[in-house]
């Protein structure tokens, strides 16, 4: 491994955008391969083996493709595929998800008690909860489904009175009283970061909006600096961003999570 | 082809189980045989040569199954794989889909404005404007994307505030403007037919809500009927429901669209 190589990313679609943007902010010198698994979106609803079976395939196009790492940037995968990503990976990538840096964050801030918001294959498979009693026993974790949010996001209700009632009608919810923080556990949530901090003002109540695209990208900054693989200066090559099934609404929809849009590029895996 | 065969379904998901639902209602002799191909769900963000691959594999399957009649009972893939199920149906079976029905529909009641709504992927298909423009040209058709609908409807926000804004967000818009009758172009969209009827009531608006399972349910009675293939006593074999990929979230989801929850089998095509 060195410094001038990639990092990869690959999420089931383009929600993972958000991470690989977070990761472009937070190191700007660095070149991304990102891959979004179109064809088999989305993982919430599928069995964890065949999550397995497609991070397989999509790790090795990665390496293929000389990444010096490859992030998880999609809560699922990340919840049921991390072992099998380090499997092959092994010592010729380093291999990251979205979850255990919010974990690694959440006792570093010695938080008390906190929420999980998350679709309905992230909550259901308890990966947040687990992973936070596992590394600090004493903290109270609250997990609650949000499934409207992701599709609200895709739909464009961002703003206005819609989504501030979705999300006061998920979030005002006796299990998410008196929390310190929120875990916002789906790549889609950072583009509602602020109405749900909105929210928390209207109701006076003092709750950490926790981004994992935000905390994974600073704690993939960390490792590759400590490591010394973090890139010295800007890539010269430009950023590649693959799908495994193309069509024209992704492209657009590039804009929404990314903060610009992208060329998609096809490729049959 | 005889009249003890059973009738085969298929959709990307359950939601094509409204159209299920709708054909034992009307015809509660027939045997029915559903197949939810959740592996690939959702067909709406999939290219069409995706998916007429898949509709291949599933027609076959059905036709294997022994069924007398295959009804695609999903708007995209009636949109893009009509053509695939009936090569593959050949003088084996009739194919049916869930579109030419409410189009034949929309010109024996001889409206002169229509609207449509669905998903984003039926709408950018043009497939209900194309086939009502060719059937009748005089008949003025609007379509309008509605994409949080669905998603809205799985995530059980069906009564109350917010579906309703949702609603009433979507169809009070310039483009539906005296409308005589709205086609409801998704299979989930049967669930909230009673709120979008009251919204035209609290508008004082007259219009027609046209649900394509219903409207599907009675076209393939009258054409069973009329070739001597409809079941003439009840079937001592039970329906049969596979999917793809077997969750236990998708079990759940069955009694929201069937009106009951029923037995999901895996099978691998």
């Amino acid at each position: 491994m060195n410094n001038n190589q990639p990092i990869g990313l690959f999420d089931s679609g383009v929600g993972g955008l958000t991470v690989a943007n977070a990761i472009a902010k937070a190191m700007p010198n660095e070149r991304l391969i990102y891959f979004g698994d179109t064809a088999h979106l989305p993982y919430g609803d599928k069995s964890a083996d065949l999550i397995k079976g497609y991070a397989e395939n999509i790790t090795k196009f990665l390496l293929q493709n000389n990444c010096k790492a490859v992030v998880i940037a999609c809560n699922t995968a990340s919840s049921v595929a991390f072992e099998v990503v380090q499997d092959i990976c092994a010592d010729n990538a380093i291999a990251f998800n979205v979850i255990d840096p919010v974990v690694k964050k959440i006792v570093d801030q010695e938080y008390h008690k906190v929420g999980i918001i998350g679709t309905l294959g992230t909550i259901g498979s308890n990966v947040y909860y687990d992973k936070i009693k596992t590394a600090k026993p004493s903290i109270r974790a609250y997990s609650l489904a949000t499934p409207l949010l992701a599709p609200m996001i895709e739909s464009g209700f961002v703003h206005g009175q819609i989504s501030e009632l979705v999300i006061e009608n998920y979030l005002v919810n006796d299990i998410l009283e008196e929390i310190e923080a929120i875990v916002l556990g789906c790549t889609h949530y950072p583009l509602i970061k602020k109405q749900i901090e909105q929210l928390y003002l209207r109701l006076n109540k003092s709750v950490e909006v926790l981004a994992t695209n935000e905390i994974a990208a600073d704690f993939v900054k960390k490792v590759l600096e400590e490591k010394g693989l973090a890139a010295t200066q800007k890539s010269t090559e430009p950023h590649h961003f693959f799908v495994s099934d193309y069509t024209a609404s992704f492209e657009q929809t590039t804009r929404l999570f990314y903060g610009a849009e992208v060329k998609l590029e096809r490729v049959s895996l």
